[in-house]
């Protein structure tokens, strides 16, 4: 991984049965966390419809933002499965069967003694320019082209993916993070946070109410990328609130 | 609720906790399944930061593209709740400590031998022209303005409001759906199903791979609003794969 000040990214999720509530996404949180753990902050989250103008609308306004963009779903052996022709559009790119990606395909399936069919050969068609994105899981390859990493839907797959990926990523400084549970409620707190936000304005702050044991609690977060004004934060922070 | 034929909406969740993967989005998935069963159709989704100017411009972009838009988080009582005055700012209305507000709050913390304090008093902020949303769990309200609704982060607390606004909500003709769980890879299947799908091009379908028992398996989704149409692609796909 080479360093830079701030890398950022956002994450596309492309699939009709999320926006059906049929599936309930298992991606967002898995990749929002791997990525702030490698020090790439995500900064936006799409999740649009197998449609193909929803998809390279969303692309391009993404990618042209962000260091990274992410996309979930979408590059399966099916007639829904649209992905690969989209973000070749949003490129301007022709999109084929791609020799590396076959090849990947016909060792797998000859291995396993399966017949290589036309739906079998869809999932070897890419852009063209792109490069493969291994899939120890099930072979089928997502691609990465320009700053766009092409992922399965399926978490196993995706995280696989995600995780293969990541030694070649650009990533930046780390955003830290202390979290102060205080069994409070959050509208007890809030003139001394706040007045706290005030006196580190290089700290960013974040109140998070929740229930703690039948009753109303907060989790207060202080996030940066400097260790020690990080923790002079959170020490003065416990103090104003008598912690 | 009143009928009109095809009524859409966008979910805009806003929240750093989102994006840096602390907190892991229960919202999207209960607010898509509750708007497709009442025959709203979610068309896309949006995480963006506690940032202004961020969510200035995805509320705008939504507001201007779908029937709805539901907002969820950022109307606490700390500094980082920062909703009702981005919400105000992309209406170009002035947001201020709303009476009808300021009541339910003041009643609810006397009823309980709370103070009232500047920092719960925020809560009651709205922006000018919105109308209260109901909070049952704990008092301070989500709004609407214009055809954006306002609603908590906390999954309890969301989930009471969006049921509270549902019977005000035009809504429409609901799409239909039947799930045909198939016990081969999608690979298999793929060039019948995408076969059928061209004789019936009324109807969505949509492959969903998944495992089973082990087993590599698909649920195939069909997609409707006309209920015999749906039936009819439904019983003839099952005949074509040797169900």
């Amino acid at each position: 991984m080479t360093e830079e000040r701030i890398v950022t990214a956002a994450v596309l999720v492309i699939g009709d049965e999320i926006l059906s509530g049929r599936t309930k996404d298992q991606n967002i949180g898995f990749i929002a966390e791997h990525l702030t753990s490698i020090g790439i902050r995500l900064k936006e989250v799409r999740v649009v419809a197998d449609d193909e103008g929803e998809i390279v609308d969303a692309v391009n306004a993404l990618r042209a933002r962000y260091t990274y963009v992410f996309t979930t779903g979408g590059i399966g052996p099916t007639h829904d499965d649209i992905t690969a022709d989209s973000i070749g559009k949003a490129f301007g790119a022709s999109v084929g069967v791609d020799a590396r990606a076959e090849k990947v395909l016909r060792d797998h399936y000859a291995a396993r003694g399966v017949e290589m069919t036309l739906a079998r050969l869809r999932m070897a068609r890419l852009p063209t320019g792109a490069d493969l994105v291994d899939n120890p899981v099930s072979a089928a390859p997502g691609f990465r082209i320009g700053n766009v990493v092409v992922m399965a839907g399926i978490p196993s797959i995706m995280q696989a993916m995600l995780i293969g990926v990541t030694p070649s990523l650009k990533t930046g400084s780390r955003l830290l993070s202390i979290t102060i549970p205080v069994d409070r409620p959050e509208s007890e707190i809030a003139e001394v946070f706040s007045a706290h936000q005030r006196r580190y304005l290089d700290v960013a702050m974040g109140s998070y109410p929740l229930m703690r044991n039948g009753r109303y609690a907060v989790d207060l977060v202080l996030r940066s990328d400097d260790a020690s004004r990080l923790d002079e934060a959170a020490e003065t922070l416990k103090v104003a609130l008598n912690l």
